[in-house]
């Protein structure tokens, strides 16, 4: 594997404990998912924006947030209260940082999104890398409030792609959330649950249980310190990394005003497959899963194996080995062969303008390119689209030859 | 109004109750929607038609039907039974013939479809007009073994039609075709059972006391000659009519393997919306609707404003005054003013060019036809949907003017 790529590394990095602890400060200090904050972090460096940050220099909300806690200090009692509970403290400087998954939020904060950007940090309980964890994952969200029907479904879907191979990614809530951990569980399989507030007690109590299963399973992941509340912006905040940290968001019950909506958002934002459950048109639990069906880029699904042709279109031995006989893009499946002759040799293209030119319709488009982006094919940029060093590669080679496998 | 143009006049028109006569012979000699056939009836007349086919002369699969029923004769008996019955001959040449959603079929057939040409001919038993009584009409269709879910839908979603002044179109069959028509008859509108087999005993059976109520409040109607057997690949034949004389089809419930399947795709083949009502995804009689709406072309509906949305997106009061203040188009939404900004000037475009020339989403495009069709702005031709009447004079004149409406 190729060094990775650091985008907070600066020139003679700091010591890590010192980056740790700055990274501990910041995730107390400070809102997650900001742009303004993101790029005053990446500018800065961790151990440098908490200076600037304690100095009351930064970006004018942070630094007003910051100021405004400065006085708690409790960074380094978190790390020591976390290890005592048996959390640890992930940040991007470590190799378990799930660079690929979050990749999609620094794209688009970088297309102008204010509020998508990546965490400053994770709070981690369970044993996995989080990186291996969610590296083949879909999030299941939905109503609190299910009916029997959600819940049966949820749990259906989620003990189905568990059988498969596959991680599923929820909020740990009542309801739809429950269901799907719970299905995952039952298949002796890996569950993530983002919380909106602290690890120490996370939310909501009556699941305790179950966050226990969870993590003996899988991970607790959350933004906040351990003793982080639940507050209710949070959930919001919360929802963009469900989204991100899985290859798909299945929607299974949502009422007229529900959370999930917010998830469903933020999983179009971030470019990845929205799917969605349809129930009976005369339950009020349905009535936001049959509005996002009514747009036009939200994906029906009614089984994992539906769930599967949307996010594993290209099949599981995806990364070839390092000097491979056959071209990687041969292994690809027709459509997503045709998809990716649609991307310009150089340039950036939108989804739409892709479809155009691969003569492909746009929801296939769609569909095909969060696989192509996770095997290196393509790679979200400013303007859209672009060739991946895995295709760039192949094209240079042109006919059938010996080229490296993707990254 | 203008004189209407005849596909099927010929030189010296001939006697009226000739042609009837004719008609009715060939409703019992070949059977509907063969493309042959609908040309050579275009070619010759009904008249000439019928005396060909007697003598033996006439496309293969054609005059192979006529020459085994060349004996039976019983044209002119079908016509004193019709009469004794309280039934109706209806033929293209009578003014009630509803040409404008037949001209669907027309389109279809000049584009090379073999199977779904126009009626000959209808037998009509009810009181209306039956371009009246389908000037506004929805088909709704499912399963004859419906869930007491789908039977539900299928009344209310008929029921709320038929309040707003629209026609449910449907099969007359048990389940969800029933459950519409008893919906719009709850709401003392009209209602029109296209059945395949004769309407002496119109199928099924146990459909005679609603048969008798909708022949009362609409029509029945049927393409065989009163005492025509219900066989079973007169249904798929049946199929293509109720998706031509509705503006638009819902399907309510159909398992994996229903007839609605068969409708729907005629919708499709007509250029008309599809809509289909979900279901629970644990339900087999909703496998069919979800399957219909992976497809792109599909619209999920759940209630008679979301059907309205798709069929009646341009409102009751399309056809403004002989002499207007404002143009016609200025009295079109938005979106489909966009759309019909997308048509080129002389040359037809398929939906997707349209699309892509409006700047709007295909399905948005394919909502947008029918009505516009139905308003004269646009019409349909092989290569796809030109400018119609309304439009070309709207264009002439430029900015705004006083212009004659649509025909």
């Amino acid at each position: 594997m190729t060094e990775r790529e650091d985008p907070y590394a600066v020139a003679g990095r700091p010591d890590p404990e010192e980056v740790r602890a700055a990274r501990a400060w910041l995730s107390r200090a400070v809102e997650p998912g900001e742009a303004d904050m993101h790029r005053f972090l990446c500018e800065h460096g961790p151990v440098e924006a908490r200076r600037l940050l304690q100095a009351g220099v930064g970006p004018g909300d942070v630094a007003r947030q910051a100021a405004a806690r400065r006085a708690e200090g409790g960074a380094d009692e978190d790390l020591v209260v976390a290890a005592r509970l048996g959390l640890r403290l992930v940040t991007p400087e470590d190799d378990e940082w799930p660079e690929a998954q979050l990749h999609a939020m620094e794209v688009a904060v970088a297309r102008g999104a204010a509020d998508l950007a990546p965490p400053q940090a994770l709070w981690v309980r369970g044993a996995l890398p989080v990186d291996q964890a969610v590296s083949r994952a879909v999030a299941i969200v939905g109503a609190r409030d299910a009916t029997a029907y959600g819940v049966r479904v949820a749990a259906d879907l989620a003990y189905g792609l568990a059988r498969r191979g596959w991680t599923v990614v929820s909020g740990g809530a009542y309801g739809i959330d429950g269901a799907a951990h719970r299905g995952a569980l039952a298949a002796d399989a890996t569950t993530v649950a983002v919380v909106a507030g602290g690890l120490q007690a996370p939310y909501p109590g009556g699941h305790a249980s179950l966050f226990d299963r969870i993590a003996a399973a899988g991970l607790l992941l959350s933004e906040w310190p351990p003793d982080g509340a639940p507050q209710r912006h949070r959930f919001l905040i919360r929802n963009r990394l469900i989204a991100a940290l899985a290859a798909g968001t299945v929607v299974v019950e949502a009422g007229a005003r529900s959370g999930a909506a917010s998830t469903a958002r933020r999983t179009r934002e971030l470019g990845r497959p929205l799917m969605v459950v349809p129930g009976p048109v005369t339950s009020a639990k349905s009535v936001g899963c049959h509005r996002l069906l009514q747009q036009d880029d939200a994906r029906l699904v009614t089984s994992a194996a539906d769930v599967l042709e949307m996010v594993g279109a290209i099949g599981d031995d995806l990364a070839p080995p390092a000097l491979a006989e056959i071209r990687p893009r041969d292994r690809l499946e027709p459509l997503a062969q045709r998809v990716l002759d649609g991307l310009p040799s150089r340039a950036a293209a939108p989804a739409d303008r892709i479809a155009v030119d691969a003569g492909v319709p746009v929801a296939d488009v769609l569909r095909c390119l969060p696989a192509l982006e996770m095997g290196g094919f393509v790679e979200q940029a400013e303007a859209g689209w672009r060739l991946g060093p895995a295709a760039r590669a192949d094209r240079r080679h042109g006919p059938p030859a010996t080229v490296e496998g993707p990254r």
